[in-house]
């Protein structure tokens, strides 16, 4: 697979998926619908939209719904191969820095592709959360 | 479906979907694996497990790992219909307020069946979030 | 002091205080203001509002900010004596579940008053989060 | 001030709040104490302590909660000049992804200096979090 190839169909499956869950974003505060899909040591592909609240902390990004579904479906740390989030926002969007967290629980690094419906940039977790807090902050 | 009774069989389905979501718990902070599963209308079952991160606030819980990934399957507010809460533990496990919060987005009521290796008892969700805070509070 | 009866003056330092904060919500994206305000046993009074943020996660409520402001002060759990929240919506705005749970970290039962310009009314944290899950879940 | 040379006096004062702060952390869970504090605008000093909870993601960190506790003294965005964040790892703890985005909506980019009984390191935050989401990534 060629994921550091943002142009590269080795990202064509995913992004479909994404695409897939934009489609279930539960928005209605923000309006600002949010989809993602990840993918699996092995193969399998998990999506995700966000999940608003009228209590707005009580909402879930895409990014999150996905990494959580694919835990609950048995994908453990260091599985975690690839993500792409995609919105229809002329500007990209990237994970935000929770979402960044919780990724970093599952892996150290990570290809992550923003995709709209014109471009798409293709960055990595190392790069978007340097100095990451990890399990090996909290053992000291 | 009998929902309104804690031992009808119309909850097998939905308790084993649970135990097979706890297996999959990431919990390595707590040790306190949680599972849970969600009916939606229609007839489809949702599994989630609770998914710890070193960073504890940027955890999240068995029940809205279960009610995220139903919606980023096209889950609609009115169509959550049942949830089932297990665990190990010898006092059975509630919902956090958090997760209360997450289900009221969702259902105006829901029965809720918390469950261990040994007992069960049986809530609603109206019963547990009294005077819940909803969008129509948004509204004003 | 008489925190039983909602119209007692021994609630008026709290409801000014929780106005006082309502003045410095960071509310850009709701515009739903929020003021909070606690008594701490011994007598001190901490304000909060919420303070949201553009990724709606990581937002944060009032009854949240006031305590974790307190808690910052020096407040230990049974230490929180009263919790008032203000809003200017025509339907008296409680607590979400999240803060309920937040709350109950603190308290085994609280009195909280609901104000807005025109009304007010009184309820109980046991009342508002029945069967709690606490630190006893935890330690099983 | 010198907020750009980690060893400067201008340091003094928030590092002492920041443990002042850590005095207060509620973190019966995690064991892992953290204290933080910031400078606003003008001068003042607001300090905060991690705030954990038995349902670990209503847990708050101490960055967090100094941020919100001076909002709701009338901290603006823009005005976030400095932040400390203070443990007793011998590793220095950087803020966790949510504490970078909550640190994003008050301020492009700001010193941030971590300090434990025997080191300190200068980061910023747009070191820490680049490509933020914010604002104006909900604007389009």
């Amino acid at each position: 697979m060629y994921f550091n190839d943002p142009q590269s169909h080795a990202w064509d499956a995913l992004v479909e998926a994404a695409w897939q869950g934009w489609e279930h974003a539960h928005a209605p505060y923000s309006k600002f619908h949010v989809g993602a899909a990840l993918l699996r040591a092995g193969g399998g592909i998990v999506a995700g939209c966000n999940v608003e609240n009228a209590a707005y902390p009580s909402s879930l990004c895409a990014e999150r719904t996905a990494i959580c579904a694919a835990v609950a479906q048995g994908m453990k740390p260091g599985e975690l191969s690839a993500l792409v989030v995609v919105t229809e926002a002329p500007t990209l969007t990237p994970p935000c820095g929770a979402c960044r967290q919780v990724l970093a629980e599952f892996a150290d690094d990570l290809p992550i592709l923003l995709v709209n419906r014109h471009h798409r940039t293709l960055h990595s977790l190392a790069d978007l959360l340097p100095h990451a807090f990890t399990v090996r902050n909290l053992n000291g």
